[in-house]
């Protein structure tokens, strides 16, 4: 049976991804600085590997066989997801794959020391390289897919994701971000001048300040029997479901960082933790893709864990692990600034979405050739100053240079992070709208409401729905701004 | 060129060993407890692969092919060694191997619950099982390789040695040992009367003993850019040539079992990190077996790390790192304690060889079938008081089911213990020779001499020898018991 034959193919790919994955782990957290070489040709080899088995051309046939055979519903979803992947990997010429692969890997070595020197005018031929690529790649997606170009690209991340969805539901969050943040920052300066920011410094030490974030992260529902916490340079959420691996860094003068740090990964943590269990080796179990995951972690940083419910819940285990009792009334004020700022992975729940904005609009452009990269910077500044105020003209390295995801050939990756902040709170609204308790819930420590409705909704769901089904399945309707900008509002606007 | 295809076939199984490597000491030091069984089913999808490829068909005719090309000579051996490890994998049938690994795993998995319990009647089967099929073993490689059936078991982890040479080296350590134990302990208990016996007992905080455990790794030449120390149940040396972890673990009231620990697995780390890189990825580059291995391992901890030169260096930094400011004299009858017990791995240098002769012998019994499982208590004990003068028949946890080797199906793997510890002695007797000051030198932490010696003719040599060729290249003869003899006899005879 081919199906058998299907299951038996997976499993072999996930001893593949499970190792990969342990190796990306193990690199960030334990490896000796000297061993990156040989673990970049171990870690070649075993994705050429995956790759060379992923895409064996006996697949198809079974794929093609098995959709012939008697199965059920979980069974035809199995089958149909492996398709996508199937297709995904071999719909571009090999040649062309290693060439774009390395001219992004040399691309974003050049970033990577060109950045911090701002160094726009020698990294641009590199970028401009890649831009090339990802236009002929979006073309060769687009055509295979009969999607736009820009849309075949999203595909990759969020399947179902289209610019005809995004597009006004962007434009109707950018009108009123462009509007509310001056209407932010004047009501937090009102607020600062009647009670002045009391700064949230001390000392903190690291052993500390960890053993605060695994008490949060078991209380918002993460299995420590199934995960862990530990340290590297950029905090992440990898590993593999029976062994999520958190990662954060601390600095002894603050807390905060740390601890939202470690929220939002293990809002990551949790959905990977719980998806089904029975399918974890097909593609069909796996987490859905960018926009969902950032929801999930958006969720837990954002809903939950700036809520000022949570904090009536978590003031207390502060105090008793830091020896801080600080006043709900100086603590949330850090929560919750707002703050105009060039760089997005500083930027606070408010602002962020412009950032993102910004890119999908420029990218769009660049894709289509209305924009080159040589006359970037000036477009950037451009929207920057439109959206946000300010203009990074004279410092490329907070302008169009501060972000990974170019320099490396991801075009289309962008619009998920806001998509995802979106999500969260058309989820959040969901919940509150069955569950009008929510926020005593939270605030007693207890997360069972959200846990179970995102279990069931989204979790659980895994890939077994495009993007915008197990939205609209878990909510009652497609992605409507509404919810964010009423969270926005509530948060931010009295 | 077939050279070639044997080449790029290297560096394809050297990827996965490399993961297979990093994801055993993850499991050890890192895993989530959950984690575990997605864990042993990854690795055993990714064993399944090695196996397959590495017995793939078309490799014996790649190396028959290479065999006829010209290649110079270090190409030549590279290609020999390659066939051996081929031969080993292929040379039983692939229903045999199964049947006796899941033989092995079962009665390992019973072995750790019996063994806690002293319930030999209760394991007493599934050794049996193994111990049929270990004959099995035995007569198949025997057969094919024109050895005996015990010489075919070594050959496994040592190639090149035979009973026809240890028997007689081991008949002689024996009967120095059975002698000269009463007596080093008749001068251990004369010396304890006129200077008590000081304990060493204090508080010892982890991170200090780690500061301290890591100075002296650096010390002896362990190369920190290459490796680390971590914490695990268990101390081991795994990773990979380019990144070796090495592990240990701590007691906070004493501080010389886990440096000693540190500086056995250093032993074996240097090995690892000094092999010759041009050759890291085929069997000819990688270390040569188990008994060399030990012999580099106790080089470290015995040659070096018990003789009085080391703790003249060593001491000044026990007292920076832990605060003790030891004498020599306190310090010494701690570090060359020697205690009759009943437990291998807890004995000290004198005594443990008796151990291993006492198995070595036992396992030939048990092979050539002139010892039953049945008997293996009795014939023990009968040993176990010849030459150590003590009983385990009441507790035979103590006694036949101390050990995870035979009830995994281990033989032949014994006896690598001892030689290690003679090879050792004899490599250091060899320098010694031609480096009359080397005790002055280490008392001064000038490690140059050893370590240039033993990378020149032990770490670079690889798999490029048998065992004995390394040995006797190395040191001028075959083994030779009477350097450990004498060794012993300077350190505990006076």
């Amino acid at each position: 049976m081919s199906f058998a034959k299907l299951d038996a193919h997976c499993r072999s790919l996930i001893a593949l991804e499970h190792a990969l994955s342990i190796l990306g782990v193990d690199e960030a957290t334990a490896m000796a600085p000297g061993g990156g070489e040989q673990r970049a040709e171990a870690m070649a080899g075993l994705s050429g590997m995956y790759h060379r088995q992923a895409t064996a051309p006996q697949v198809r046939d079974w794929i093609e066989a098995a959709k012939t055979e008697t199965l059920d519903q979980a069974q035809q979803t199995a089958v149909a997801e492996l398709e996508r992947s199937y297709v995904n990997l071999t719909c571009l010429p090999a040649d062309f794959v290693e060439h774009k692969m390395r001219t992004g890997m040399r691309s974003e070595q050049l970033w990577r020391t060109a950045r911090p020197k701002g160094d726009w005018v020698g990294f641009r031929p590199a970028l401009e390289g890649v831009v090339e690529l990802v236009r002929e790649e979006a073309a060769m997606r687009a055509e295979l897919l009969g999607l736009a170009p820009y849309d075949a690209l999203m595909e990759q991340f969020d399947p179902g994701n289209r610019t005809e969805t995004i597009t006004p539901v962007f434009a109707e969050l950018k009108a009123f971000l462009v509007d509310f943040v001056p209407k932010a920052l004047k009501i937090q300066d009102e607020k600062r001048a009647k009670r002045p920011l009391k700064p949230l410094s001390g000392i903190y030490p690291v052993e500390k300040q960890k053993a605060l974030g695994i008490a949060m992260m078991k209380a918002v529902g993460f299995d420590m029997n199934h995960g862990s916490l530990s340290v590297s340079d950029h905090p992440f959420c990898g590993g593999v479901p029976t062994d999520v691996r958190l990662t954060t860094r601390y600095r002894t003068d603050e807390f905060l960082p740390a601890l939202m740090g470690i929220l939002h990964e293990t809002g990551h943590g949790l959905y990977e933790q719980n998806l089904p269990k029975d399918w974890a080796h097909w593609p069909s179990g796996k987490a859905r893709g960018m926009s969902i995951h950032e929801s999930q972690s958006l969720f837990v940083e954002k809903q939950i864990g700036r809520n000022p419910a949570f904090w009536t819940f978590a003031l207390p285990h502060v105090a008793s692990h830091l020896g801080e009792d600080w006043a709900m009334d100086d603590l949330l004020p850090h929560v919750h600034q707002v703050k105009r700022g060039l760089i997005r992975v500083d930027a606070d729940e408010v602002t962020y979405p412009l950032h993102v904005i910004l890119r999908y609009e420029l990218e769009q452009d660049l894709l289509a050739g209305r924009l080159e990269v040589k006359d970037l910077p000036e477009a950037w500044d451009a929207k920057m100053g439109d959206y946000l105020g300010i203009s990074s003209l004279d410092a490329p390295q907070n302008g169009p240079m501060q972000d990974v995801h170019w320099p490396s050939g991801a075009f289309g990756y962008f619009p998920s992070y806001t998509l995802g902040a979106m999500m969260a709170a058309q989820q959040w609204a969901t919940i509150s709208r069955s569950h009008p308790d929510i926020n005593e819930e939270i605030a007693a420590g207890d997360f069972t409401t959200v846990n179970t409705w995102r279990r069931d909704n989204i979790w659980l769901k895994a890939s077994m729905g495009s993007t915008p089904e197990i939205l609209r399945q878990a909510t009652g309707e497609d992605l409507n701004p509404a919810y964010f900008i009423a969270h926005l509002k509530t948060r931010y606007g009295a």
